[in-house]
């Protein structure tokens, strides 16, 4: 049964809709160019993950509180941010349908409301005195960049193992999950053992998110997927589909592919590199890897209680590991 | 008298090369890019300012403690991060007379070098619980992205008053400035009315130090100064000089310039407009201007006693104001 996003949110429907509201108003900005900037990133609409995150993570462990939506306006703010200064590196011309704010407005001003996104998140926490978020959050910060700084290094070097790559995407993708599922618990609660479990919840769905996330980037659909076949391999980022298939390949084999992908992908040899990560059952072995950490996943909910929130987090490691998109 | 800055560092030159060591040492990563790009960065020796006020600041106010070193990093950190930045948008080649970062490691990286540097320095306030260091520099973080947005709107509409140019190089200059001597304070003293002193000592001086490089824009020697003249204008940026020649001038005179202007700057016609500005008297006026806030800035000292702290600072203005680079 395909899980639908919209049913997920029902549990906090209510709240998601105050928290949109509370969120145009912590973005408003004196300065018109910012705001003329903000109002178009806002009219690009996301899926809104992460603060749903928050919420669904606050209302289970207690009352959805106005320092719930605070955190989950921090975390969407960083990761605005992040996506923000990722187009201009990037270069991309479009952002979810839409064109990108760097093809808009320029690089100059999109990294300037990249950081006055991201100070903008961390003074809300700061006017608040929740500096327990600050402190969290700030972390995060540092162990995005520093695992796309470690991506970029071992793809320079071509050289990577199983465990780097699950240090590199549990900095740089299930931080910010594990982040958001951790702020919306200590929201409402004091309990470690309940802020604990959150927050190991929300790593194991980062991971299982970007698992198949690398899965997709190698037999995705472009047209329904959205971002076009090998692509990261373009940039020879090894990712774990990849990574299993060089390492259960002859010697020959690997060092033939290697050699392949140092040379540069081109649209013509990517379809090789495919049809070896396939043979090797380098797609079969990551999957069962992702399955494996949406179960890590829902087990951490064991400790709580049925509900409508609980139920919606587990169809949520559903939604992220069958997706398409 | 040319006033050095090694005389001006001359009272806190201990705690000058301790600060270096304890910096360095913050820096460390595991990553082994961070590694070679912060050796990097640290290979490019800045003046580094905005530590010395900081230590200065401190010592004046009591004793420098470890809370005035992690301010001093903290600043750097902010500082370096910023540097980084402004080279990525501004396709900058060379920063401090070695190749910039963008040049040599490409734009990704140093957009995630920048964040990343940022993020340290915020952490090494969330490690030691210098919550009110985090806020204070967090609203710097803020006001400095405004004021480069805030700027660049008024460029494009090519409209800006004497009023909205001083809160733009508040926002993008003196707040951090004015930090540092904030921070510096605040780590050795409790007592308000010494914090409010250096805060707002720090805040002159950074208009004085704004305005002085806006000068210098114009009639700087390309090859003293080190950037070419007319830079600001060829982005439209309007500065002081230029605002007050516009509003002494006639009509007929001031429509002539705005054409001028927005048909794109050339080595031509920038003669045309700097002979304009000198005409109007408007660099003189900016002279005046600048000398009006250093004077503010030393008034703001006359709460403290005579010391060699105190005398470095107030040279410091002197350094800030007479400089030609």
């Amino acid at each position: 049964m395909k899980i639908k996003l919209s049913q997920i949110q029902q549990p906090v429907r209510i709240e998601l809709n105050e928290f949109h509201d509370k969120f145009k108003i912590y973005l408003k900005s004196e300065i018109k160019l910012v705001d003329y900037a903000i109002r178009f990133i806002l009219s690009q609409k996301g899926k809104k993950i992460r603060p749903l995150l928050v919420l669904l993570a606050a209302k289970m462990s207690g009352e959805i509180t106005e320092r719930s939506y605070r955190g989950a306006s921090l975390v969407e703010l960083l990761h605005t941010a992040t996506l923000v200064h990722d187009d201009v590196v990037d270069k991309a011309e479009k952002r979810r349908g839409l064109p990108s704010l760097n093809k808009i407005w320029g690089n100059k001003i999109s990294v300037l409301v990249g950081d006055f996104l991201l100070s903008k998140g961390l003074m809300i926490s700061v006017d608040n005195n929740d500096y327990d978020l600050l402190g969290t959050i700030t972390n995060t910060v540092k162990r995005m960049s520093e695992g796309e700084l470690l991506q970029i290094y071992k793809a320079k070097k071509m050289d990577i193992d199983e465990s780097t790559y699950y240090k590199i995407i549990s900095d740089k993708t299930a931080s910010l999950i594990s982040t958001c599922c951790e702020i919306g618990a200590r929201s409402s609660t004091d309990d470690i053992s309940k802020i604990e479990a959150f927050r190991n919840y929300g790593e194991y769905l980062g991971i299982a998110f970007q698992i198949q996330d690398d899965i997709l980037d190698f037999v995705g659909e472009t047209k329904v997927f959205g971002k076009i076949q090998g692509g990261d391999l373009k940039e020879s980022k090894l990712t774990l589909p990849l990574i299993y298939a060089l390492n259960n390949s002859s010697e020959d084999r690997r060092k033939a592919i290697k050699k392949n992908i140092k040379r540069g992908v081109t649209d013509e040899n990517i379809k090789d590199i495919i049809s070896f990560i396939k043979e090797s059952g380098g797609i079969e072995y990551s999957q069962q890897v992702a399955q494996k950490y949406s179960d890590k996943a829902k087990e951490c909910l064991t400790i709580f209680e049925d509900s409508d929130e609980k139920t919606s987090l587990i169809n949520l490691v559903n939604f992220v590991v069958y997706r398409n998109k």
